[in-house]
């Protein structure tokens, strides 16, 4: 049995780009390393969850992962808050919320709050607390963003936003959508209640209002979900996992799951991650443990910036980090491929595939020669991310025999 | 967002023919317009519905459109109905009919009667009428063939066929197949009764007797089908959608689903029709429209016949029109494909898979250079014709994201 290192580069696949002469980043990229481990491995397109699905990186990675997310995701809310660092456990209610502004006859007058810069951290903390056994917890996010939890028996994603979308209206009671949800949305709407008196008599709010800047007093919150029941990683697939990653929200799902997330603090997240060290970091907990997952999320953010040629440079990066992978193919089996598109032409994500590369000594080959989008066309695959972890399985020797 | 134009060439796939130096006419066609569009687009291989199945005209449009034929799908009844022009709406059950000539002892003699050619426009029309509030329209076709479509309430394709599917026999009694067929099954039989002496005291009838032809005094019945309820096409994809079809089977399947069928008075769906005016009405109807299916029959018509020179022929006339759509690429996303092979070689449809492209400005490209079932496997694209819709709604901009 050989060891699992799943590499996903968030946001990897791109449209052709006018800067770049026509070329998507990864084409555009001085790229030997990714060239050499094509030519060694087994190429080809992966469609993110489904052909043509614009997913999120919640869902794609749940797919990856060997969790089918339409079998078992309610919602964006529980992976909103993991995105905050929130501890999510299975069975909370979570939600996305936003500070806003309520004026005196109860009309929200600015869904964002003015996009308030600083206190948002003292708000959340204060908006913590316990009702009849039910728990609730706040966590800023950038500006005006935050999350809700609520932890507790008995409770159901099966309720509306309060957020009413649009200003000039009052916030939403919270309703239940069917009968399950009804307990649900009497001790939101208590919470919710209490959250107004509190953010109406915050000092930073207060502060606010002297200073004519319109206060936070109010916490919008929608897009319900329960955070899945999904098992154990590790029970499931007989493997003890890890993962190294630089953002919370991916983080949160390998901890949902059971995984230990390895800390490495030259991971950031952003674009001046430690690439080298982080992938190093990553075949380093081989060694203790069977299946490790990297994720570096530097080529999503310059699709997002749409941005080119930074997509390009840290494409670049990541190559030269690659170097060390050459190295361990005899034990251990390695996967590299996106969560899904981001181009830099659209600056958000997309529902084209992205290439698919499995590499590890005595892996049948194709003709593809260099790791990007349209010479991985060429190659042997074209699959779903939902077939990766049984493809992974089978050519580390690790899989059942299905019959006889 | 994007315009979305999809072209639909029927039965477009084939097989090599001798004629054509073992090429499929989409190999010996002259095709510069198509090759032009494939080199700037993304190309692949689409299933339609499936690998491997051999689909109908009906199935394929569906899945084309979005709607799953494995979830909607009842039988071929009213598609056969509209395939004659006959109003079906969702609801109806519709049977394909033959006349047929039943003798003295109530024996079926000739399940086409004697492939009446004349009258039978006269016969279907004495067949229209109303039993109970239950309403039975008869359409002709060509020669001994007819449709029946039943309209009322409480009705189900849960019944028997009345046709023998043989001479020698009389006609079946049309039975439940279960509980909720009970009483279309009484219906009909009383409508078939009915049937019977109308058809015995028909002139046209009659006169057939004299000249000692065989009379169509028997209508049989087969294959029942429900019109599915497939809701509203413009409220599933939030877009308003027309089609420019020369065949009543499809205009049927597009107003079944609320979709506006454009007039085009060069659209014959025959060889003769006015590619290049059909082509243009597609795109004239996109200004007023943001899904515009186009659909043109000549190619599946030559394949039927087994005439490969016929096809190429067809396939140039459609390219020489496709010139037209180099200029809207800007604005729209065109989809170019068929919704399945009619070999020339077999004369009926195949479980071939047909080519695919997608073109649009900025869209990710391959290296498929030429358009046609061979080159196209080199394409970035596996599809089944149940992911175009997808696939086209997030090149067009027009997709929700799946997730966080």
């Amino acid at each position: 049995m050989k060891k699992i290192l799943m590499i996903v580069l968030d946001g990897l696949g791109d449209r052709p780009n006018d800067a770049l002469n026509g070329r998507t980043a990864l084409q555009a990229a001085y790229r030997p390393n990714l060239n050499r481990l094509a030519r060694k491995g087994l190429n080809g397109l992966m469609a993110p969850i489904n052909e043509g699905i614009r997913v999120g990186s919640d869902t794609s990675h749940l797919s990856l992962l060997g969790f089918n997310p339409l079998e078992v995701y309610t919602g964006r809310g529980p992976f909103e808050a993991m995105g905050l660092g929130m501890d999510v456990k299975s069975g909370d209610v979570a939600f996305r919320a936003n500070f806003s502004t309520r004026d005196s006859s109860q009309i929200i007058t600015d869904r964002r709050a003015g996009r308030i810069a600083n206190g948002t951290d003292k708000l959340a903390q204060s908006l913590n607390m316990e009702i009849d056994g039910v728990e609730f917890f706040v966590q800023e996010g950038v500006e005006h963003r935050a999350a809700l939890v609520v932890r507790g028996e008995g409770l159901s994603d099966k309720v509306t936003d309060s957020d009413p979308h649009s200003t000039g209206l009052k916030a939403n009671r919270v309703e239940a959508t069917s009968k399950e949800g009804e307990f649900t949305a009497s001790i939101i709407n208590r919470f919710l209640e209490k959250a107004r008196t509190i953010l109406d008599e915050h000092e930073v709010n207060k502060e606010r209002v002297k200073k004519g800047l319109p206060p936070a007093n109010e916490l919008l919150i929608r897009w319900p979900g329960t955070a899945p029941m999904l098992g154990n990683f590790s029970e499931k697939f007989g493997m003890k996992g890890a993962c190294v990653v630089g953002i919370p929200m991916i983080a949160g799902i390998c901890n949902l799951v059971g995984m230990e997330v390895v800390k490495y603090k030259g991971a950031t997240g952003r674009v001046d991650t430690d690439y080298y060290g982080k992938v190093g970091k990553a075949i380093q907990s081989l060694e203790d443990h069977d299946f490790v997952l990297l994720n570096i999320k530097a080529t999503d953010i310059a699709g997002h910036d749409g941005d080119p040629e930074l997509k390009r440079d840290v494409i670049e990066k990541i190559d030269h980090a690659f170097g060390q992978l050459l190295n361990i193919t005899d034990d251990a089996v390695i996967a590299i491929t996106g969560d899904h598109s981001t181009p830099c032409s659209t600056k958000d994500h997309s529902g084209d595939p992205v290439p698919v590369l499995f590499i590890t000594d005595g892996i049948r080959t194709d003709n593809v020669e260099f790791y990007d989008e349209v010479s991985a066309a060429c190659g042997a695959l074209r699959i779903t991310s939902n077939d990766i972890m049984p493809y992974l399985m089978q050519l580390s020797d690790r899989s059942e025999k299905y019959g006889a």
